[in-house]
């Protein structure tokens, strides 16, 4: 068993031991190339055999359609929220859905570029809004899949009427689960919470979406240039490629309870997400304020209700090898993100101390 | 002496020795934190002492100006040539001297944003043209100071009247040599040739320059805003920052005969240069086009007077520990990149081989 300590960071985050074994073993040679992987020409038959593995094993986790292409960019979710609008909107209207601070972010970005409608706000209500003002015009709906400050998730993804396309902000519960692509036109998510390092970006772009960036379009992240050049239009950033690849190959060997690859890790998750919530369901020193209905299973922010008591609850955590749970400046109180290369073992370990620190000071 | 094959690759790029060392040794545990840096998060005390330190480190290497802001960025060199115009341009005037690939694409990328001008052409000359043609309105006169596929390089900046500011893109010879600030507003970096990992790319921008942004800019990329966050407003790629930092400190130690730092590596790369453009042009066999007033020292592209001779050429390198000499597909031929990171041995290997295959073959 691992000697490290769980570290519950909510991006960059947690990667799995094997896979940072893995890279420093082959940091000064990577299968006899005499290279490291970040040496080697972005063109050259190592680095392309990489990034070809990589993106058939990510389709191959995902089961993504051959109708969608698989783009490794730049820029995160951030940058995302501009290349969105600057592919897809065609300077028409963009409909979003808020449900907490990164719809809120995407909403504004998208506005330098098109006619944003709120379709509808969640508030402060911690739950999903059942009634969406939808126009059936729209060039596209933007939803965050799960709002990794806020801590809500979409358990299932909506329909949206008009054959409108909808985009999915999935990056901090990316290949957590399936995604269902018959409601999806266009997915991305930063790496650095499921897949990887920070700094590198995936999207996943219908083939129909393609060809309709405005001009005014950076050409480094113009998706049908990107995908014609099959993501090497710019220098990728070719270490991430391959950490976020030897992740892909831990997703599609790990196994639980008889399930293999993502099933499996879908059910640990469901399942470390169950017990962290229910101690603090159970507590009365701690609150989670999301509804159960979109709580979600990545990122559960919790707040202890005497906040006289959190730097002490941070302190002792760190000193019982649990790492990183304050929560959000914005938001304050703590987060414990649960993300893929979190054991069940680190989930049991953080409840222990739950329970171990309301014994003393609840 | 390392057992490792010569990498001549044109980024991404060979990388000191020690520095992947010391990236293998720490991957699990950095600095007794529990973490691999690619686990933590960026706002945690842990990578902002890593961030901070490789900006002063590299501020002290380069002697920037206090007048002068460093941003890790991302999207690479064709990222900031639609950047550079949306924070820079205020839709007017950009002045452009062409001197080979990368000054067309930054031409053509910014057309998008502003009232372009080749103030001058170097077309097939292979050398940097003396007449320019500059508009006194224009809002930034643009070069690229190291051409990586054509091999030419500004050994002086140009003075640009009228206190037009000068933009340079000096991402393959950036930390090679020192830069005149005086005659600089912006300079931008990919980071995959003298510095790091692909995915980072540096800009260092005046003051003045700030806070003119299109509306249209991204606010991932909009210089004022990273400004202000200190390069955390978006998650920024932190293990390349990371790497950097260690190859800025393998910099500040490097020692050749009797100098240290970045005057030691100025020093090495003259000699470098020196040497192999000396085998070429003592050859009957190799040839290099460029004018020698302004050939590149990072990069030396060459051609075999019987190109039959190329594919047999590159086979026999490569089982000699020559690495990655076949010239960029679009000039054809054979280039030799020999960044900071390549040693003395490395050149010196290489001329040993341009002698005995010419021997053999010429």
């Amino acid at each position: 068993m691992s000697q490290r300590p769980y570290n519950f960071a909510a991006g960059p985050a947690v990667l799995p031991e094997d896979v940072l074994r893995q890279v420093a073993a082959e940091m000064l040679d990577w299968h006899g190339s005499g290279m490291s992987v970040m040496e080697m020409s972005h063109r050259g038959k190592e680095f392309i055999s990489i990034a070809d593995t990589a993106q058939r094993d990510l389709r191959e986790l995902l089961r993504v359609p051959d109708n969608f292409r698989t783009l490794f960019m730049q820029g995160g979710g951030l940058g995302e929220n501009a290349f969105v609008p600057l592919n897809l909107s065609r300077g028409g209207k963009v409909d979003v859905v808020l449900t907490g601070s990164w719809s809120r972010k995407s909403a504004g970005e998208a506005r330098r570029y098109a006619d944003v409608h709120v379709a509808a706000d969640a508030a402060d209500s911690g739950r999903i809004p059942e009634h969406w003002d939808l126009r059936p015009d729209a060039a596209y709906v933007h939803v965050c899949t799960n709002e990794t400050i806020d801590g809500l998730e979409f358990h299932e993804l909506p329909v949206v009427p008009n054959d409108v396309p909808l985009v999915i902000d999935c990056s901090s519960h990316v290949l957590s689960r399936p995604i269902d692509w018959s409601r999806v036109g266009l997915a991305f998510a930063g790496a650095q919470k499921n897949l990887g390092p920070a700094g590198l970006t995936l999207v996943f772009v219908r083939d129909d979406l393609l060809g309709h960036a405005l001009d005014i379009c950076p050409a480094a992240f113009n998706y049908e240039t990107v995908a014609k050049a099959d993501s090497m239009f710019n220098t990728p950033p070719t270490f991430a490629i391959y950490v976020a690849g030897l992740v892909f190959q831990w997703l599609k060997r790990f196994e639980y309870q008889g399930l293999k690859g993502l099933a499996a890790i879908e059910q640990r998750n469901i399942d470390k997400a169950k017990l962290l919530y229910g101690a603090i369901d159970a507590s009365s020193l701690y609150v989670n304020r999301v509804h159960p209905s979109c709580r979600s299973r990545m990122n559960v922010p919790f707040f202890l209700k005497d906040e006289r008591l959190n730097d002490g609850f941070l302190a002792e955590a760190k000193a019982a090898g649990l790492l990183q749970l304050k929560g959000h400046k914005s938001v304050g109180g703590m987060r414990a993100s649960i993300y893929n290369a979190m054991s069940m073992e680190g989930v049991q370990a953080l409840v222990a101390f739950l329970k171990d620190f309301e014994a003393r000071h609840g």
